[in-house]
């Protein structure tokens, strides 16, 4: 497949989101102070990062709102607390999680709202939903992406009916999400041209969330890049659920377009990251999540595993085994 | 650049190599236990690791022992005590850095070593004596291999030279060696399309050895392989300078030869590792690392910077920019 771009040029496709407080929100229940949200965005503004995700827009119906922070669910009051009417470069996003969101009710209209990008995320089996609420996003007038969970174990038939679906939709971005970091760079060459050719027969952009179980979220999110993906997931730290997400100061350090700038990321970390781990947030590559990826598990049980402070990798591994 | 193999079947060209006590020697000035040692090669063995490199072969006229551990010099009877008569398939290697080992006297004839291989660590400029280096451990009838250290910022002309020189030499393998951690896998890529040249045009194996600096030691090493490289260093856990190496239990994830064993690398990572590491040893990705490796500059600065356990990252950036 041919490489798009090179290490000294520019790509105008090219748009980076921090997804810090979503998916990082996973690592402490989304309970960020005011301080951090607020430096995180100035940073985000700053270094030039084109979207910051806000967190999810979750039901609250399904989720009660005492026990998780206000980002698992967004409220329009809470974002425009942070930005404001948001007099920036920095578009804001929110995630949709297909199932576990009243978006009929809970996504108002993009004119009254600080919002700028809905992303829908559901699974291969969830497709038709996702299709309703992509539409009912760009009818409210949002820009739209949709990430396609778990498609590590999912056949390529089923992914490229999705991808077909999606092409038919008014869906802008389709991203390509490793959700149990157990894909290798060669996987995401491979999966990245299978959704190209989808991509370039409907007139839509890529994307890439990759997780770092196996110390690759930084590698395959370069990888899809120099094979065309446009969209590049980030998060501060790589703070995100178990082994974490690609890092930004990681990713901004490879990117070449002028307007990315490392310096702010660098005092985010130096003044915020260090304060939410003394809070009590975990999360990195360590060997338990290494093994749910190198055996294509979803990583709960790492999660587990490392929450009971347990160090016997052996035997977790022989009960992984006992679960493929 | 074709690949060379995939991801369902085997190449029995590649061969892995474990260098915990030596690039992990530069963690803790080599005092390992001789329990770790012992663990350490019995876990080797039981993986279908093919070779351990034991440390350095160190002059002790420029080296005062009293300073290092004994894996700095790899005497023969220290090895001995370890391996014995090494009735396994496993092969002990030692490095001899060009400038820094007395090999003339310190490099006793084959036939009467424990040592099967010479790991030769050079500069571009003092290939002259690499080379005469090479041809006396080929003539004391070792397996032969040379680094070319800290090719980053090389010139791709004097790269060449080298290469050409090493395939005049008796020496079986040319090793890429990314000493600051500073190379993306698409340099790999077309560093291992240069050195393959030289290499088949020549009968001779390449290798790689990388560093974590920027999360990428495993990426790197794996499109290496991916590329046709066969000889593969990984150490415990990553265990070396500064941000350390591609860790073992990452590589033997990926390859999928059955000879290789996953199980008791974690076995001995549960057992020693966590030891060694409260026993004081650091290493591991960190910021400070990272941002070496972004500016293609050795590591000291910012082995000095985690010493002081200094997190001003964005000053120790600007700090490093001033050294470009």
């Amino acid at each position: 497949m041919a490489q798009k771009g090179d290490l000294m040029t520019v790509r105008q496709d090219v748009r980076v989101l921090d997804a810090t407080l979503r998916d990082g929100g996973l690592a402490n229940n989304f309970y960020f102070s005011d301080e951090f949200v607020n430096a995180l965005y100035r940073a985000n503004v700053k270094a030039g990062v084109d979207y910051m995700e806000m967190g999810y827009k979750a039901s609250k119906e399904m989720f009660d709102v005492n026990k998780f922070g206000k980002w698992k669910f967004c409220n329009e009051d809470d974002i425009r607390a942070i930005v404001g009417d948001n007099n920036s470069d920095l578009k804001i996003a929110v995630m949709a999680d297909v199932g576990r969101c009243d978006y009929k009710n809970d996504i108002i209209c993009r004119s009254d709202s600080a919002v700028d990008m809905i992303r829908v995320a559901t699974y291969i089996h969830t497709m038709p939903t996702a299709i309703e609420m992509i539409e009912d996003a760009k009818n409210k007038g949002y820009e739209v992406t949709c990430n396609i969970m778990a498609i590590s174990n999912a056949k390529e038939s089923d992914i490229k009916q999705a991808l077909d679906m999606l092409g038919q939709s008014p869906v802008e971005g389709i991203y390509i999400v490793d959700s149990y970091g157990s894909l290798f760079p060669e996987q995401v060459r491979n999966i990245t041209e299978m959704y190209m050719e989808a991509a370039d027969k409907y007139g839509k952009l890529l994307g890439i969330h990759a997780h770092n179980n196996q110390q690759l979220a930084f590698a395959n999110t370069i990888e899809a890049l120099t094979h065309g993906v446009s969209y590049l997931d980030a998060t501060m730290s790589g703070m995100g659920r178990g082994a974490g997400n690609c890092p930004m100061e990681l990713l901004l350090g490879f990117l070449k377009n002028p307007k990315y700038n490392i310096y702010p990321v660098l005092q985010f970390i130096e003044e915020q990251i260090k304060k939410v781990k003394e809070e009590g947030a975990v999360w990195g590559f360590d060997i338990p999540y290494m093994l749910t990826g190198q055996l294509d598990q979803h990583p709960s049980a790492a999660i587990d595993c490392m929450k009971e402070g347990r160090t016997d990798y052996s035997s977790f591994y022989t009960e992984l085994l006992d679960r493929i």
